[in-house]
């Protein structure tokens, strides 16, 4: 179906305040690493659900494609139109209250505006966690988390977005709305359509709301950065902490030293751990029941691992001074990437035992290319790896980046070889659509079509996202 | 589209091995409480996926209904055709292996028709936990406890059948291979297929295998009984217990006393922990962390609510055997009963702090009908009861089983005004394809039949399971 352009004649016919609508100033067709211009548009700044669900009735009816905004954070492209006419560019930034907080039932209610740090501090008030976590947490919304399925730096204990995401509320591509924000912990009730629009990118409908989980606060929290020998080894200690301390693992991240000499290059003013940053090095957090004490723990841990033969040195945060300088150093790994400027990145998962051969033969294939730097880290506990890969000192950064394709195709193609996934938490916006064709079993696509297509038949909702349009 | 009978011209065409076909035996056409008669027809056993897509395909082109079959455990006839012509009977019980287990990165696959028992002591052999644990365990099968999300006992915790499920194979109506069987913790890859066949009772296609979640085993468990002055005291011991001990209850399980009366009644044999039982007490279960007694963690527990005038008595299970005790207890409420009679059965969830509520209210209901007997008992951590009804001691049971559409109307009306599910894990089948048309969110049912069209055009799928057919 062809679609038609968000013009001044459709916002004409919407029945809403007029300061609902604007055209679309440039931060909202632009995304974080400027890879993807957008398409100019429209901009809907709805203040309700019964907005939204009037938004896109007149949207189906025209034929005109929406383009859902969340916080603007999303790294694949799928908060920026590329092609066609204007979209209606749906930002539920002014949906952004916390409708309630349930302490006893460990639930709390959010719009789908509603930034993802003040979802953490609305828990943290009632003595709660959201253990939701990631770089963007400051500028990320709900609803553009669950749309992604976002994943961070807590998803080995608490899982991702969808994990903790007990119902939603939603205007479907028709208009009409879903009333799914159920606070029940087992519902078996028909299909599951909240895990259906979530993680479906916008492509499904527009999450208007959410029922979320929360957690008990651990009652004591300890930071340890430990240099492994291998990756193998990080491994072997993911294990046998898990042994050791159960599901009180909430991180346990890989750092390779190149992320390091990043940071020392470009943002000094980041403390780093060591002096000379063992090649590589794991980040561990812990959060322990009343009775443990986090470090005694990870100097068990330590010690256990220390004879193994799986760390040669460590390091346990003393003071929560320490243990924010700790985690500094992982949280601005990715700006010393961007600052370094990377010729390919990816967001990569393996499955754990495959993770140590993954990396072996990716970096001697990367190295037969060229003399490329590798930055190599990630959330290992959950085999989700950050392979970005960076031209040589000195060497012209737009010249590197011209072996991009090859670069991904290379590092692609290996992961699928390993039973990997191309996307592990970014998900696939429009970046990735052609890696979903060519990666992506052809019977889930050929679901995916058909499901698009009995919900979406004008094909309005975020067009060219997840599937080609 | 009308559908044709599995007779004998359609068994002839398939081009499979004779002793995968013959006609179904009458305990395929059976369920265990012998409420719904099945339609006689004819059984397949395939041996592998590729068989069970050659019978899907040539289904779909002749139009001849299939009803997939687990362990046959299931409650609400989910497993028995009941209209129309003679349906394929899947059964994958000929398909039960452990593929493969991955006990260092917690990961087991498994064939449907592996016995959930078998499951669990694969994982026990890899020293690993696959905490999926319910009454049946010993004859359900894998694909029927993914198709239904069954929850059981230790939901709190680990969650039901979905949230342990990675990635799954799969047969979708048109006979094609879903290749799902990932072992990744995270791909944000596209929608989500396996959660959308996972808990859709064989209407959407057949789950073949599954790659499941492990657990690190608890370094020691421990077990206690509390006597709590009444519901809503049971749920501040539940939050109590979480801030002490955060996810190590595996299990908090509310009992009222007449279920206790039912056992003393029906099976003496079985141990009852009081002389004379408390009218509400909580079976807790904890599994903590090397370092933590989790007697002395239950005593403290204890000590704290009794202060707080949660608790007026308590038992924590001082060996093996005490422990095997208490779980019998529970375990045979269903069995006790099943031999008393029920009236009505009610498999249902509220929000946790409406929990006390609906209780009182509901109690207060059923007894404005009638004298009846209530046994109120569940897994009360997720808000999941069982809140069933049977006749006053004495009353004729068949006389009083007419007011069962009464009785049940009445328990789901209310369940629905708590914001409540009426099939908190025993999932729609058949028996409660109404009650989903009535409680059901109209959006909900219409993108849920937009689905079942585009992904079963031909409604060969279990027809009249979850949906009318």
């Amino acid at each position: 179906m062809t679609l038609s352009p968000a013009d001044a004649a459709f916002a004409e016919r919407l029945d809403l305040p007029r300061d609902r609508l604007r055209p679309a100033e440039t931060r909202y067709m632009e995304e974080p690493r400027g890879k993807y211009p957008g398409t100019p548009g429209l901009l809907a700044l709805p203040h309700s659900t019964e907005e939204v669900a009037i938004l896109i009735t007149a949207a189906a009816r025209a034929g005109v494609p929406v383009v859902p905004y969340g916080g603007g954070t999303g790294l694949v492209g799928g908060q920026v139109a590329q092609h066609g006419p204007a979209p209606l560019i749906l930002s539920l930034e002014r949906m952004d209250r916390i409708r309630a907080v349930y302490p006893e039932e460990f639930v709390l209610i959010a719009e789908a505006g509603a930034i993802l740090a003040d979802v953490q501090a609305a828990a943290q008030e009632a003595d709660r966690l959201f253990p939701l976590s990631l770089a963007a947490e400051g500028s990320a919304r709900i609803g553009g988390t669950l749309s992604t399925n976002a994943g961070g730096v807590n998803v080995l204990r608490y899982g991702s977005a969808r994990d903790l995401c007990l119902g939603i509320e939603a205007v479907l591509p028709d208009g009409s709305i879903l009333q799914g924000l159920r606070r029940l912990r087992k519902d078996n009730t028909g299909y599951d359509l909240r895990n259906l629009l979530v993680g479906a990118e916008g492509t499904l409908g527009i999450i208007t709301a959410a029922a979320l989980k929360l957690s008990p606060v651990p009652a004591g929290q300890g930071t340890a950065f430990l240099a492994v020998t291998d990756p193998q080894a990080a491994l072997r200690l993911l294990s046998m902490a898990r042994g050791r301390l159960g599901e009180a693992i909430s991180a346990f991240e890989l750092i390779h030293r190149q992320g390091m000499d990043f940071l020392a290059e470009t943002l000094p003013q980041v403390r780093l751990p060591w002096d000379e940053p063992p090649t590589w090095s794991v980040l561990i957090e812990v959060g322990l029941a009343a009775g443990l004490d986090p470090e005694e723990a990870l100097a068990g841990l330590f010690e256990a691992a220390f004879e193994a033969g799986l760390v040669t040195d460590g390091l346990i945060a003393q003071s929560a001074a320490q243990r924010d300088d700790f985690w500094n150093v992982r949280e601005n790994i990715p700006e010393g990437n961007r600052l370094i400027g990377a010729v390919a990145s990816h967001d990569i998962s393996l499955p754990l035992s495959a993770l140590p051969d993954f990396i072996a033969e990716a970096d001697a294939a990367i190295a037969a290319l060229g003399p490329y730097r590798i930055n190599c880290f990630g959330h290992v506990g959950d085999g989700n790896l950050h392979y970005n890969i960076f031209p040589a000192p000195g060497q012209d950064r737009d010249e590197a980046r011209k072996a991009a394709p090859e670069v991904t195709g290379l590092v692609h193609d290996l992961v699928a070889r390993y039973e990997g996934s191309f996307s592990a938490e970014h998900g696939v916006g429009r970046a990735k659509v052609g890696d979903l064709e060519r990666y992506g079993d052809p019977t889930k696509l050929m679901a995916m079509r058909a499901i698009k297509a009995a919900l979406d038949p004008a094909g309005i909702m975020n067009p060219g996202a997840v599937l080609r349009g």
